[in-house]
């Protein structure tokens, strides 16, 4: 990989060559892609993207850590739409607001990117069975792209995972286990699993290049806003490897001069589960937490990620706001009603903590926003309809109908 | 919109100016947008789509009924992936198998397309309200659309309709009706409001535009194969407006020169629920029929575009096959394991034709054919549930997996 120089651990500095299923420092620690800028600037310029037909993440490879031959495999990830939300704005009081709806990958949801990223890397490295622990949706698009690239896979849940994603995963075929307990014990079984057999990890955090497929996110809202930056982009934060792909995306258009600044992040976590934000705010190490939220996608209680995504919000300048299931569940009524797009609790989660930073008087009215959703609203219908309400039922029958609603 | 001449009864023939609310013929018939293909042929060409960035079903508008100034409304709607599948091409004994997946649409499904078209419409035309009845799937994309656009929406589902579809209605704003009763009688209420209220009309058929929108799936197969046609295109049928607007869409890629051959259609209906195709096949007039299938997308007794459909499947010398629902069901397993796209029930059922004819050695082992999945199997997560089974429970324990999974 000529784009790329090593593989750096965030704790301790140590560098490592950039092998196709290279882990963890020796340290514990969780590694870092590094690339080599001033070659990818020779690639990668406006003028080259524009001439790429190609919608899929995959038209920012001069910025991914795959070999010049390398076939990306799995689905077509990517190109999800960037949504300009005048009411939502308005409701916010800030001068522009962008939904960037990733819930219409091929899995429907974000994580389509990192494991789209992780099944490319196993089949380049001569693998054919790909396992991971999650919460939900990391699993099923790893289910989903492993299946469109041949590979077998064996996925470890929570129980509690919503039956959407559960069933998602029984139909792509995966090798499925719900582990009665949290995620942190479902994560550990996985880990004695693909220790014992070997099987190429997709564990977010372990596996390095996960976070390097989410960044395309943040590839993708710049181009989209024409490289102008944003000032601000808000992402939901769970295990911490999206928030920290998000930052490592912008600072890649940043460092190869597609843009000329690098956003400030808005990380919000749910009240019941906010060990990152924590964090922050406090300045000390992070701890684990309960996981004590509805938002499945982000009750992570013992973060892997937690490194990574810590540095990221500090390094942008960032802002922390945790909310409650509540305001969660009121984002989701308000950005379905309002802009069209129907996300996951944890989907909405980003747009949950702009409404309460609003309320609180702390977004810059002069501010440009992009607030990510990550995953469909499909994903968890048990929610959502406690959230929304039932229909009005009627028979056949003009009267019936008029008076139910109150017309005529 | 010069590219329009006129809208035309199916039935009876007569001509109308193609107003932007216009709706069925003074004879009942329904009527078909004629174009001056002539004009289009110097707007379109495959330089001018290759240079175009748009990536949505309005790159096509030189074939789209709206006028020239209008500002296309909704969702970004259409550039689904066309994937080719090399292993379900092996197990139907074809040379060439594509999946083209319009689960991945805003709302989740192929009628985004038409809910595009009919919000943009109905904006077009000065409306603030638009209603509906549908079986789920219009629906959730006009209430999505709407909600976009600014329009309030009234819309009619049969009770039966999936929770998954219930709830995205809720979520985007729709005032929901469940009626108690079958499509028809859904169908029947909705008319009665319209009439009464004036709101504009996105019933399909009744509506010209909508299978205008449609269409666009077609020419992006046209496109996305290197404007060289398939031998076949399978679609699922129920009320017949998609598999009208897929022939639409092809017949005009052929008639402004972008292709040099009309595909035969492949018509899929359920054995339970197929006056479509025993109308084609017995050459009698289409009779009503009771609505017994779990595909509920397709479960139309009474279609409402059955003249159209039925002559879209003659002219292009077109195949009827009727699948059971366990052959739906297995379908659904088989394209989600081999090919990583879960569609909904209707939304595997052209693949499921596609296996049957198979079976009966009725493919064209030299064929290329291309299979439309019509909507994503989130919609109804009750249905894949029953489909595909309960994943291995297991505590946090190794011997336990192990012993679950037969390994070591």
């Amino acid at each position: 990989m000529n784009n790329v120089i090593c593989c750096k651990c965030v704790r301790c500095g140590r560098e490592y060559p950039a092998a196709p299923d290279i882990t963890t420092c020796e340290c514990g620690g969780i590694l870092d892609v590094v690339y080599d800028y001033e070659y990818i600037k020779t690639k990668l310029s406006r003028s080259a993207l524009a001439d790429d037909p190609d919608p899929t993440m995959w038209r920012y490879r001069a910025l991914l850590p795959i070999e010049e031959d390398t076939v990306p495999q799995g689905l077509r990830v990517g190109g999800s739409p960037l949504y300009k939300a005048d009411s939502l704005a308005r409701e916010l009081g800030v001068k522009a607001l962008y939904i960037k709806d990733d819930g219409i990958n091929p899995t429907s949801s974000l994580k389509d990117r990192a494991s789209a990223m992780a099944v490319t890397k196993a089949v380049e490295a001569g693998y054919h069975t790909i396992a991971c622990s999650s919460t939900g949706n990391a699993a099923s698009s790893l289910a989903g792209n492993a299946a469109k690239a041949g590979l077998s896979t064996y996925i470890f849940v929570p129980d509690r995972a919503p039956k959407g994603k559960i069933a998602q995963l029984m139909m792509f075929g995966a090798n499925l286990t719900a582990v009665r307990g949290s995620y942190e014990e479902t994560f550990e079984l996985s880990k004695k699993a693909i220790d014992k057999y070997g099987w190429y990890n997709r564990n977010a955090a372990i596996n390095p290049y996960l976070s390097e497929g989410k960044k395309t996110v943040a590839h993708e809202i710049i181009e989209q806003l024409g490289f102008r930056a944003p000032d601000y982009v808000a992402a939901s934060v769970g295990d911490g490897c999206t928030i920290a792909g998000v930052y490592k995306g912008l600072y890649d258009m940043y460092m190869v001069g597609l843009t000329d600044r690098i956003p400030r992040l808005i990380s919000v976590q749910a009240a019941g589960c906010c060990p990152i934000n924590t964090a922050v705010v406090t300045g000390e190490p992070w701890q684990p937490q309960e996981e004590n939220t509805y938002a499945d996608s982000i009750a992570v209680g013992v973060p892997r990620n937690a490194d990574k995504a810590i540095k990221a919000i500090r390094d942008s300048g960032g802002i922390c706001v945790n909310v409650t299931d509540d305001e969660i569940r009121e984002a989701q009524r308000y950005l379905a009603k309002n802009a069209g797009v129907f996300g996951e609790p944890a989907g909405v989660t980003a747009t949950a903590g702009l409404l309460k930073l609003s309320r609180e008087g702390k977004l810059d009215p002069d501010a440009a926003i992009v607030s990510i959703v990550t995953g469909n609203g499909l994903k968890d219908i048990e929610s959502a309809i406690k959230n929304c309400g039932a229909p009005v039922s009627c028979g056949n029958d003009l009267a019936e109908f008029e008076s139910k609603f109150g017309l005529a």
